[in-house]
């Protein structure tokens, strides 16, 4: 069971589950996120993989708000990425939404391994992307299904979790994956290019230049 | 922040926030549940309480199934509801996804505070109604939010917890709740009766006679 969102740390974390020989089902959330994009990307990432089934939920978090990526808030451009402050992007509880989905659906086919692609070095101060985050969810997901409590407590698996961006360039050029596939872009521009301003651009091209590779995706004005 | 069902456990969770001086934001889920009957209470109970919002939020469970309620398996009928299976009513994993909805929302507008009804004693043996499961969430919304991360964890409060179904009945007449406005069949009848013979009106049933009090709900055959 992997989430998928299209972009590269969740292809990476899936083509990573699939390496270490487990069969894929990718789970993709359409959550009123303004980058939709993301999903064309991930629905052609899951064909690639040959995901056993790939599902879209439509879950609309936009009658909640609260964020850049699902409100009317600007997507902030050209911020420092090292800054240390959540940022507007941020999407509240949206990692323990999703793993609880995810969750949902694992116990559902009896998958007892659950990807997620969230990475703590390189990552934009999310508070749901660290490894104490991952460790509780894992401990809840134990006590509050029908698996966890017959003994089968399921294993939530973040490959990338202490990995920086440029070790996941490197790690996707590893596995031959193509990044043109991928998408990370916030703000997506016309033509299909991404907008390279953005939090997720900014990160995603500093890794590409530190692991000395080249991002495939299209960026305005590139 | 309270999730409204519009079940009873619900109903009297909301009923007691409010005593206890909070105000109200309510929250129902439509989930593709075969009662979606108790969205409707749900909404008259919300407007009843004053609340300051009621969100009904769309998710389609039936998408993953895995549950008498949201897919073609037949709702168990006259069961023993003393057993200690985990019944094909259980929706897998439905209390951290909703619990992980309320969190998105109560950080948006700011609220520390969120209230479920699950209570563990005359319960299904749904295993995300015990009270380990319940702290464990807390934690983990901690650890997964801005709020968490400034310092201002979030509490999540279920006041039913150590109550039987007769206690439950009992804190309603207590708060002069009207029974027959809330909802807890999962599978309603024609001319808008309770079925009278699912576990969720069998423990009502017994709740209230066990309290010696009326339930003002309409029952089939009754």
């Amino acid at each position: 069971m992997v989430l998928l969102s299209g972009g590269l740390d969740s292809y990476t974390a899936a083509a990573i589950a699939r390496r270490d020989g487990f069969s894929l089902y990718t789970l993709s959330i359409r959550y009123g996120q303004r980058h939709v994009r993301e999903l064309a990307a991930a629905r052609a990432l899951a064909e690639l993989r040959d995901a056993g089934r790939h599902l879209e939920l439509d879950l609309d978090l936009s009658q909640i708000g609260g964020s850049a990526l699902t409100s009317d808030i600007p997507v902030p451009k050209d911020r420092a990425i090292d800054s240390t402050q959540i940022p507007v992007t941020y999407v509240p509880a949206r990692n323990t939404i999703f793993l609880s989905l995810a969750l949902a659906w694992a116990e559902v086919i009896g998958a007892d391994d659950i990807f997620i692609g969230v990475n703590a070095l390189d990552y934009s101060g999310y508070p749901d992307c660290r490894p104490e985050f991952i460790a509780s969810f894992a401990e809840t997901a134990r006590l509050g299904t029908r698996e966890g409590v017959e003994g089968r407590p399921f294993t939530v698996h973040a490959p990338l979790q202490h990995m920086t961006k440029a070790d996941i360039a490197r790690e996707a050029a590893r596995l031959e994956l193509d990044s043109g596939l991928s998408w990370s872009c916030y703000d997506p521009q016309p033509g299909g290019r991404a907008c390279g301003t953005c939090d997720s651009c900014r990160l995603r091209q500093k890794g590409f230049a530190e692991a000395g590779l080249t991002d495939r995706v299209a960026y305005a004005g590139g």
